[in-house]
């Protein structure tokens, strides 16, 4: 398909809908995307911009204004209805600042750490795995480009999803330049399998990779160090003296598990249930590139799910059992590949390629999710993590990865963190950290229990009385029937304790089990909401092939910052009060509005407002004031149709709570051909 | 009136409204309040809970459970439809890590601080303030024991605001122990009007006091060092170099004006406009105490409004200008009084007291935004900053103080920033942070102008030429004058460079000025989320005379955390399917419910409910599957009501939106008089 396709469609075509939305999802993906266009639109709309411009600005620190701000307030806001309000999920807002020894149990004090190299002549700090792939990659661009002079033939197409961008090709390195030097075949497959592999290296691992590749560093040819481990975590003292070492989360899972207890109380002592919760959280990155995908503050919207480790099945998981999704396996990647598995939650589940229905249930829901803002299902896959990826805590990972100009980019993921947070915590704390389920059948059986006389063990031994005592429960049953036998003849010994009836007794009792405790295990899907939000921004991007300078943002009313624009035709004063009163009204129908009363050209105003991703425009004439009319117009089609001001306001609630598709406004509005604005 | 008064009305009394909540507020604020009830209450219902409890807990951070954060997150929601949707501000994201150079130019780094002062021999920290506030109220309520002693009357009274509770009177300080000694009536009005002022003190004259009442170390008598200041922004280092340092913001303030340039195109140029911001900061307490009242980590909504220094108007001032105040104005408080002045905003503006119309309009609409929440207008005053009090960005300062078990607390700060800022900021980057205005007529005057000769300059001074460029510059018209003159017969110096006309001439010109250029003034209102929320937790807070020990939280539908409790009457598997479909059906009608199908009693589910806060119950028995009826249960009164399922979820919709009132659901439903359950 042709870039034509995408053209709006004539007044004719009025009553299709959204020309741009209601195209297949892989052509959307054809459109060729210009990267520095989204960005220049994204700031002069101020969708979001680098924090403390002014000053120059920091890496990886970005300020969202008024739409991005709307818009990512939108997003979330679906994400509270679709998890939090349809599962009845129990909502947390925890502290950003954790003491030191939290994270030193959790185990990100000592593992939560990307492994650096250093520049040995000047200092330059690069992440290792970033300058392993980005000095391959540049390598086998290289070869690509010697091969292809050879033959004559151009190499452009080599690297087809990451053009058109002036930044680097992917989300995760350096862009290095490459320089046309032929290859051997044998080490151009050596270069494509680490590749393949590149995220499941260890750092003595990366180490010995650039050590046998003879790996510099790209802009001084120097020497790199060994990889080095750096903690990602930001530190700081909490209080005056200094004595509580402090870190800002990197996660808010933490703040989840520490109230275990009490999530538990309030759901009445069962599981499963979930706690949510949605804030920032901090990651000191080495080196932050790539603008929103990889930066030191973020928003993320975290679930942990607690189930019985018995029963990791899902209530609802037969709603989602026959959505297909398009999985990337562990093994196919193990083997040096990507292909894609598509095949249902069901099968895969049943298969034992996903672990369990819990799991599959939130792939399941997370797809949904995504789709539903609008993100391409075409550019949407599943990946699961390999063995040295997994994050220490994780005893199973899949990954939502969505396809931006930077490449697959990880927005969601989606991990099975078994029974470990919960476990340390309470080894930690000595807080019980478990479930209570009462057993169907009680279990009865007969068990030797020791009873200790406390009153007279306690002049016997007095300062060691309570290690004593704990020596004598701490006896497994071999060690109570060694010990029963040896109370009959007299004096037994107990580590160094010599016990004698009057002090101890070992006896058979019956004992009946009606509970069954248990630590739960956590399935946790954890949103990225600045990488979903900046994939959507490149998902909804596009512009019309007659005015190609100015972008489109197809947003979808559900997510879009602003739902309707109000234009008057001109600054003629009569038209004020009338702009004024459609605004509040709109606002009443629970429609946010935006009037646009500026002296530019109505069809500059349009254009402004395809820029903002408004679905809708309302303009008013001097017919709105002797007829009570007002147009509207749809964005991607720029079709027009008219009516009158409280059909057209009823229409456009509707458009904007999801009960009305364009095709249902056209039956109820009359075509407009009157002024054609653009 | 008795604590008989706050009994729940028999049934018959049903068509009345909330008992409580219809209470006059001064009646209201009569109710004997228990502190440690509430947080008893608050604990157990996870409203909010210490952070890290399990790890022993860290001072100043607090989590919000289930009920808290939605309890929470419903009161932002109505303050962002009450300023941010209403007045059409600009909602901005920005970060919280900040790094140093913003902080410093803001003055944050030099000035944002406490005054400290350490036990010379163990050690222990103390706020300055604190410290004397604290011995001199401990000093005068031991001055009251003794004279009420040697009376022989009780000597309760005298401290009515603060009993009640085991935790430190007032906000501020920590509770010391008095000791019943009598003072001097001069020594009594001394330390008396020394408390009044207590917020005005340097800490230099802090440490005066000291010495001057012989204030020691309260805990151990010991001497107690000079105040020394502490800064309490938290600070970490961005990036693997540690080359950047960061703070975590104390503010959202400085992310608003580092992007005013953006915001100012976003808003067409124009001015006023308002940026607004909800988001957490943090602030490095000395010492914190009292709950939630003094955190280092807290949500904050803040409003940054932008006006021309000229015109402080505000357009719908009309609206505010009416309502009526209780002022607490500085000369007030200066002279060591607190009496409130009560008049109307409009009066307020005339008179001078407040400064201008802008900051009266966020006054009133403050004031509006704290009833709409359910906070008891009784307990609300406006306290204009004194002095030395203000904030080193602030021109004058109200603060909205709302009255709590601890005493009167700051909950929204209104500041007029002036232009402090903007200057500072616009100074140091060396970008224009200013506005354009057109000048409704243009400006017409001669002035005298140098042309400078770039190419002769250069040849002439080489590396200096710069520097005499900017020499003639920054001549003054006086200098101008004698340069022209000067010119005339031959070389002129301007510092030690020698000028021909060659290399500049001074000539007359005809100036023309269209435009204003100026640095916008800004008015802030800051809210304080945290406190706000505890202040309306303790305004809620009741119990039934016949039944004190559990307590009832009389939240109103806008802000309640559940809106509606589903309880069958029994456990009986006939009632499920029934229970479900109404639960649905009323979160279709976009009311948040919870179904309580435990196995307590009927009663205890309720009394359970009151605990919540959730203001209405529907009741499910076996008259619904029968004849589809429902019982729907009023919080305060316990009335009851019925209906068909339709009708009572009708009512319940419109009782949850803020469309009826209870008084009108009672002439849509029949009485009940059925099963009586609490």
């Amino acid at each position: 398909m042709t870039s034509a396709a995408l053209a709006a469609p004539a007044p004719v075509d009025a009553k299709k809908a959204s020309a741009f939305l209601n195209m297949p999802a892989v052509q959307r993906d054809a459109h060729a995307f210009q990267r520095a266009q989204l960005e220049g639109l994204a700031t002069k709309r101020f969708f979001y911009t680098q924090a403390f411009e002014i000053y120059g600005g920091v890496a990886g620190l970005f300020d969202y204004g008024p739409t991005g701000a709307a818009l990512q307030s939108n997003i979330i806001s679906v994400w509270r209805n679709h998890f939090i309000l349809e599962e009845e999920m129990l909502e947390l807002d925890t502290t950003i600042m954790t003491p030191a020894e939290v994270l030193k149990t959790s185990g990100h004090v000592d593992k939560f750490a990307d492994w650096m190299c250093k520049d040995m002549k000047n200092g330059e700090i690069y992440r290792a795995d970033h300058l392993v792939e980005g000095v391959l990659e540049a390598r086998l661009a290289g070869d690509k480009e010697a091969r292809a002079g050879a033959a004559g033939a151009p190499a452009a197409a080599a690297s087809a999803p990451a053009e058109g961008g002036e930044e680097p090709a992917k989300s995760k390195k350096k862009k290095i330049k490459s320089v046309a030097q032929r290859l051997d075949d044998a080490v151009v497959a050596e270069y494509e399998s680490t590749l393949a592999q590149i995220d499941n290296y260890t750092g003595p691992e990366l180490g010995g990779l650039i050590k046998k590749f003879g790996i510099k560093a790209p802009e001084s040819g120097n020497d790199v160090s060994d990889p080095v481990e750096f903690n990602l975590m930001f530190d700081t003292q909490i209080g005056p003296t200094g004595q509580i070492k402090g870190y800002l989360r990197p996660e808010t899972a933490q703040g989840h598990f520490v109230n275990f207890s009490r999530l538990l109380e309030f759901n009445n002592g069962r599981v499963p249930f979930a706690s949510a919760h949605i804030g920032k959280s901090f990651r000191n990155e080495i080196s932050p590139r790539a603008g929103l995908l990889r930066v030191r503050e973020f928003t993320m919207a975290e679930i942990e799910h607690y189930v019985d480790p018995l029963e990791k099945t899902h209530e609802r998981f037969e709603e989602v059992a026959h959505l297909e999704l398009p999985f990337l396996p562990k093994d196919v990647q193990q083997a040096g590949k990507s292909d894609i598995k598509t095949l249902s939650i069901g099968e895969a589940v049943k298969s034992g390629m996903v672990d369990n229905e819990t799991l599959g249930y939130f792939l399941g829901r997370i797809h949904l999710f995504l789709l539903k803002i609008g993100i391409n299902p075409a550019r949407l896959r599943f990946r699961q993590h390999m063995g040295n990826e997994m994050a220490h805590y994780a005893s199973d990972c899949w990954d939502a990865e969505i396809h931006t100009s930077y490449g697959w980019i990880e927005c969601v993921g989606c991990a099975d963190r078994s029974a470990y947070d919960l476990t340390v915590h309470s080894k930690k704390t000595g807080r019980a950290l478990v479930v209570q389920k009462a057993l169907k059948e009680a279990k009865v059986y007969d068990k030797l229990v020791p009873s200790i006389n406390r009153k007279a063990l306690g002049p016997k031994f007095k300062k060691e009385a309570k290690q004593a005592e704990e020596a004598i429960l701490a006896l497994d049953a071999a060690g109570l029937e060694k010990l029963q036998s040896e109370l009959k003849n007299g004096p037994a010994k107990v580590g160094p304790y010599e016990l004698t009836p009057d002090l101890v007794s070992v006896e058979l009792k019956t004992i009946r089990e009606s509970v069954r405790e248990f630590t739960p295990n956590v399935i946790e899907p954890s949103f990225g909401i600045g990488r979903i939000f900046y994939a959507l921004l490149e998902h909804s991007f596009w512009s019309r092939p007659d005015d190609k300078d100015r972008g489109v943002l197809s947003l979808a009313p559900l997510v879009a910052p602003i739902k309707c624009l109000v234009v008057p035709i001109s600054s003629n004063k009569e038209l004020a009060p009338l702009v004024k009163s459609v605004g509040r009204r709109l606002r009443a129908a629970g429609v946010s509005s935006r009037v646009d009363d500026s002296s530019a050209t109505i069809g500059r105003r349009y254009a402004r407002n395809d820029e903002l991703g408004t679905p809708f425009a309302c303009t008013l004439d001097f017919a709105s004031l002797s007829k009570g009319t007002m147009t509207i117009r749809e964005r991607d089609s720029t079709a027009q149709r008219i009516g009158s001001i409280d059909d057209v306001i009823a229409v456009m609630k509707e458009l904007c709570d999801g009960s009305l598709e364009w095709a249902g406004a056209c039956e109820r509005l009359q075509e407009y051909s009157g002024e054609q604005a653009v």
